[in-house]
């Protein structure tokens, strides 16, 4: 069965292709290309205070959405000109978190908090 | 059916509550988290050429596997907090590169080259 | 008279220059390397509220300020490379947003808040 | 006698000042506008060779210049807010890493090359 992710990276593989791109995606160009459009993400959460980013007004969602999906394919497209199975390194690092921090001793706490 | 990026959310989501973290998953500080983790994917590319970024050795392979799996932990968890459908945004502006970026006009063009 | 932005940047040449790090040194790595360091920078800032991030404790202070001199660094090396004068630059650009973002209309407001 | 860098840091407060913009400006919220504005610089070498990125082109100088502008701009302004002097902080810096990286051994190679 086809993930949603590889039906979406073999959308990009063939935009790629009919447009003879191949050549720019090398990881280091995607990689730039990744850091441009979150940089382009967090100028949306720039002035907001956190509790404000939380609940961003039509005009501003509809960005940010946009702004989301720029990142997912450029993430999705890296990954697969790598090679990685994204849903997998993440479950991988997920589970390792899961055991690193304790919650117990981590309840509540931010410090070093991990992705989740 | 529950796709695989709904089921890594749910995990996510059950990481956060059971350490007391939802406090500090507001987007503006995923956001944050999102730009510090590709800053130290950027970094694994900084200093190869383009040719070399498409093999990277054993080690940085790792290490690329692991930075891309943060990525993808904190711009899912920040989607699911926002409420927004990664993969529906992304074929939607995919679409909409689709219609934009004219193959025959576009052709091995990287000006403006979008996400793909 | 010279500059302490120049005189860093004679320090910046003759290190890469003694190291043989000159070949690494394109604006392309330059900016990746700026874009790792601001990285680290967020991530010290990504849990704390703004408040909090107003008067960090002296353990982060001492990391904030490594990680400030890291984004000066790299930021003076690449302006160097491009032969571009960074206090020049930023003066000509404030300029431009005193005369486009009056006082009177944006007072308090962050709707497009600009540097500054 | 007042340094370039400490002029442009009080031309910065002023600007804020005026426009009621100083409750924006806490140390979390300008990391983030630092983040963005290196995505638009990191964006602008994207596509481009380490070769081509070395001699861009008269409109690309242009809007480089503007973004390494922007860039020092909120830098400036961040480490203004935090109390922290840049250039003092990257000297330090520098001088660490002239002891860190002996030329001898670290001659020609990108191994952990350090800013410079």
């Amino acid at each position: 069965m086809t993930t949603e992710l590889e039906r979406l990276a073999g959308r990009l593989r063939a935009f790629a292709r009919v447009r003879d791109w191949e050549q720019f995606h090398t990881p280091k160009n995607l990689a730039m290309a990744l850091a441009g459009e979150v940089g382009e993400l967090v100028a949306e959460f720039q002035w907001l205070t956190p509790e404000e980013s939380a609940a961003p007004g039509p005009e501003a969602s509809a960005r940010i959405r946009a702004e989301l999906a720029d990142v997912t394919l450029y993430l999705v497209r890296l990954a697969d000109v790598l090679g990685v199975d994204l849903v997998e390194a993440a479950e991988d690092k997920l589970d390792e978190n899961d055991r690193r921090y304790d919650p117990g001793r981590y309840r509540g706490s931010a410090r070093k908090a991990p992705p989740a």
